[in-house]
């Protein structure tokens, strides 16, 4: 661009935050997943999701998935992209290939293990020098198996 | 290597040319995969294709996949691996792992969803700061449901 | 972190360490895979596999896969986490997205491609300019059609 040595290791903290999130989210970690936001942090998941806004909601949300619906998740992230927006803030576009094994008790149909395909739209902001995500939108690519209504990314 | 902060950032800037292909590509912007190319680019994908040779032809040929034959797609990109060969020249291999839907009104066969995995190739060069991709090389590792023939690589 | 331009370097070059690693076993190249391994490295795989100790058992284990059991392989990696714990020590941890096709005739029952998601946990460290895994553990997230047995990551 060319970054500086500074904002080489800003792109790996943030790069860093993508990834504890999935590992958070794979290990029913939903405490931690939320520690990744700030305290106003808005989720944009589209499908049949209104917005969710706030930490404690977020870990809500979150705990319902992982402890209660799937068995089981891998969310590999990759395709990374992140544009400073100033000292302290970043946008950021990170790919992500989620498959999941659900609980089948907590269902009544039968339900297949599943792909989505999709990404983070991501801000992020520092706060007393860790980088947090303020505000995550997620859109689909496509899917294999998934049962939910999703939302789309645009094509042209 | 060790590298330098200015190696570094040119490491960055040549991975965000690759995640900038596969985001195009998805999002079914040809024109902007095409910009991502030098002018005399050669693409070599193997399988029934004849190198592709300059930038029109790229786009065209790109825009035949993504606007007709594929609904949607995702290009996982990653194992990006990067040598310098000169101050303003690299060799890359990447990773991808691309998941097709088809637009099943294109075909006289059923077209099931289909992965294909493999390696991209490429030659970069960097011409007026702007890193392009000269010469790019796609071989299969393997695939899931694909229906063309694909070149794969060499396995011992 | 903030990390130094060092601390980058070695970054990149563990990560490549790791994308070397995927390379050599896709392309059944199993010295080259032992090659990134210290002489007395660790493999902890889990599942019905004891503790491989030492860079020639781990060579064979690896020859066993890729060039009898796997017909054709491709391990994308990602979620790459990489901590310090020393000026030429490091521990990381990796997903791996691996799918495999069989060679068929080395099995009596029916093997359908399959693809199981996992993370390397890995100890590294430093010899002679070089970063070469001592200890490598692998945990399954999940799988579809895996035919062996696992050891999955602890879920809260």
């Amino acid at each position: 661009m060319p970054y500086t040595t500074s904002q080489l290791s800003d792109l790996q903290d943030i790069t860093d935050v993508l990834h504890a999130y999935a590992r958070a989210i794979d290990d029913n970690r939903p405490a931690d997943v939320a520690a990744l936001f700030t305290d106003d942090v808005v989720l944009d998941y589209g499908g049949d999701y209104t917005n969710l806004i706030g930490r404690p909601l977020a870990q809500k949300f979150f705990a319902g998935g992982t402890s209660r619906l799937y068995k089981r998740s891998a969310h590999h992230v990759s395709n990374v992209e992140i544009e400073f927006t100033g000292d302290d803030a970043a946008n950021s576009i990170a790919y992500v290939n989620a498959w999941h094994e659900f609980n089948q008790e907590e269902f009544d149909v039968d339900m297949p293990n599943a792909w989505i395909y999709g990404r983070y739209i991501d801000e992020l902001v520092r706060k007393d020098d860790t980088w947090l995500i303020a505000k995550r939108t997620f859109r689909a690519m496509g899917h294999d198996a998934w049962q939910s209504p999703c939302t789309y990314i645009d094509r042209s």
